[in-house]
């Protein structure tokens, strides 16, 4: 609607409205005729609140067309309004693939397999190892491990997922810079089928059989941080085991709890038994009626489980109740330390976490992971409150991002904020800095200490 | 404005207004007076048409208040408007420091330093690392290289460049990966100071003090990408130089052109030279007075240099040309391959490289590492139209990811897309794989062959 309409509506309207009463408005005429400089002076009156009135309306229709209220600002000045939509725009044009039409999902009679039956891989593994010394699966008397993670290949449903998705790799690549661990970050759908949750297990299944080299392969969801730049996982521990998740046992089979596992940060070793374990895990997972009819017999078998589609962690929990016999004699299930720590009842406790406690223990006293399960900043909704999530995800990356500007000198100001504070003057003897806090030298000196 | 305002200020100025002929009303309220029901006919009607008047200006303000035209969707159905009003709130509220509001910048004459004055670092270095035979400056052979890149530790004024900067990163994890080297990534402002690119400055110092195990540092700007992930740094023919920067010497020193050289993608190694030249190298950066006055020196000596405040780059520039004698025995100015590769001339010949060429050639055709200089996808404003520089970066991306994908048997099924397909069954016997397609068992055969 431009100006011009309500201004000609309200003379229309002005023009055609009688006074209420006839006798007023032939008062007002009679004196108007009397008066005529009054009236003038009465109609410019009028005129000028017309006028007003039509810019506002003016105002209100631009603003509402240009949206100068609402654009995603972040604090900043000046940010270009048509840059949003151009940007929309091409995304759009970028996502758009003539081939997304194929819609077609398994139906329940079909068979999915991640990919042809692999068998003595244990074997040739180790033929190919012994034929390539240079990539050798330990290194320094340690396994190798490939930490794997992960997001979608498109940009985030919320504007700020991306940020946190950066911080949160970031944060991966401080941990595994400090313990010599390779990473590997996957933004490709390798198979539709298994959509969403369900893509760790082709992921991880492709990286075992073209990475022999590595001896253990850690999943580790997006929402996930390391909060414990010290702790190592007791690799030595799990010599007899092929999978390490963090659960509790009498959960899983005593009260078959549907959340008696988590699969958000678990490691499986390369060999024939996980290659063997995927093949058992993966047929709940094909999008469509098989993942469907597969959560029911879940929501029916897990306590607690709500009624939704079959999802990863659930299916590997009924599996490992239905066939324990064949599984459970490797698999560990972990609770001595935080390998996953659910966020809710660590991230208030920081302050005196760092008042009583130090970094390199990995439990509920400085966990060693963080979980922001249910958070979900990628996407437009999660279960918690968007505030809660966004602080305490700042508070569980600054607190974790501490430990490493330590060796620089430096720490957040605060745990929620972004920017950092010097904690110690440069020296011209840095070197000493380097020994006293560079993590990896204060565990190389704790290992001394346990091996004499 | 709420809707009661202007309804209310419409029913006033209806009330106020006179007709324009004292006759016309007289002569309306008389036949109102004769026909009473076609003045409540007329009064209804205008009283609707206040009403649509009045209905309209509130759904302006409602459009206006909650933007719906003009949130960044990214092509999501039901994406939530609050939750990124919610969102900026928050993030406005996490970056808010009080602390900030000290502006202070040096004045023209103080003297700025990076820290203490460090000398005799390569002794003391050797000493430390003979100390430490776990953190040795070489691995397998080839000097150990710390890569150092990073972004401001807020969100991106452009909500889609956080995916780029993810994506950028997702690229060099992968390069680093097949090439066996270590990523810092900085998100914090070391030095207020040195605001902006001059960031890179104290940061590399800092890494180099805390880092004695790297041989060389290697910057790389987050908006420069790895398109060729064979291609490796040739270091012994840098054995003697102490900085490897991308450009030419005749643009140096015959030209003095500003852009002769490029600071967005260099080598610098871990020794007292190098400290010593970041020494020299700082005193332009300070914000403020003495960054805007050195700007002026910097056009005023540099052939074609717009005018505004020094840069990093161009501060290299006059400073290498100003001192040639005392540091370009050791500096190397390589442009036989692709250390820096300016994206304009380059992405559109990525389907003709492909058809022409192969990966590790680094040069004009297979870059080495593909920059998209002036596209700023973090910021409101980039040198280059929107579409051009998302699409570029979208091509380079994929023309590099189907590099690392190929392993795995996947491809994107076209350049612009982040989709992928398979371009290999799975095999039952997938480590024949591993050694065809594994860019690192491909250089290590070449190696051999080059040894023998």
């Amino acid at each position: 609607m431009g100006s011009e309409g309500p201004y000609t509506a309200q003379k229309r309207s002005v023009a055609g409205l009688p006074t209420t009463a006839p006798t007023g408005s032939a008062r007002r005429a009679a004196a108007a005729a009397v008066h005529p400089r009054g009236k003038q002076t009465h109609k410019t009156f009028n005129n000028v609140k017309i006028t007003i009135l039509c810019g506002v309306i003016t105002i209100l229709v631009l603003r509402g067309t240009i949206g100068l209220g609402s654009l995603v600002m972040y604090d900043k000045e000046g940010a270009n309004p048509h840059l949003t939509e151009e940007t929309n725009r091409i995304l759009a044009e970028i996502r758009s693939d003539p081939e997304d039409g194929e819609e077609e999902v398994l139906d329940l009679n079909a068979t999915f397999a991640l990919g042809p039956k692999i068998k003595g891989w244990d074997e040739d593994r180790k033929v190919w190892l012994r034929k390539h010394p240079l990539f050798p699966n330990y290194l320094n008397g340690r396994p190798r491990i490939l930490l794997v993670t992960g997001s979608p290949p498109g940009p985030c449903e919320n504007a700020i997922g991306d940020h946190y998705l950066l911080k949160g790799l970031k944060n991966k690549i401080d941990y595994c810079r400090i313990h010599g661990i390779e990473i590997v970050y996957n933004m490709a759908i390798l198979d539709k089928e298994m959509s969403g949750h369900w893509m760790k297990l082709p992921l991880i299944r492709r990286l075992m059989l073209r990475h022999p080299e590595a001896e253990w392969l850690w999943w580790m969801d997006s929402d996930a941080i390391f909060t414990d730049m010290a702790f190592e996982v007791p690799l030595l521990k799990y010599k007899d085991h092929n999978l390490v998740v963090h659960g509790h046992r009498d959960l899983l089979f005593d009260q078959k709890l549907w959340v008696a596992l988590n699969t958000g940060s678990f490691l499986i070793r390369n060999c024939q038994w996980s290659l063997d374990l995927l093949d058992a895990w993966v047929p709940m997972g094909p999008r469509g009626p098989i993942r469907e009819e597969a959560g029911k017999v879940l929501t029916a078998n897990l306590k607690g489980r709500p009624a939704f589609e079959a999802d990863d962690q659930s299916a590997l929990i009924y599996l490992l109740i239905l066939q324990k016999d064949k599984w459970m004699d490797r698999v560990f299930v972990e609770n001595s330390y935080h390998l996953h720590g659910f966020w809710e009842g660590l991230v208030d406790r920081f302050e005196e976490m760092i008042e009583k406690y130090h970094l390199g223990l990995g439990d509920e006293r400085w966990p060693f992971v963080t979980h922001f399960v249910g958070c979900k900043p990628c996407g437009a909704y999660g279960d918690y409150p968007v505030e809660r999530c966004l602080k305490s995800m700042e508070r569980a990356f600054n607190f974790a991002d501490n430990q490493v500007l330590n060796l620089y000198g430096f720490r957040h100001r605060g745990l929620v904020s972004p920017n950092v504070k010097r904690i110690r003057n440069e020296s011209n003897n840095p070197l000493a800095n380097v020994d006293r806090f560079d993590i990896r030298h204060s565990m190389e000196r704790s290992n001394s200490r346990s091996k004499s």
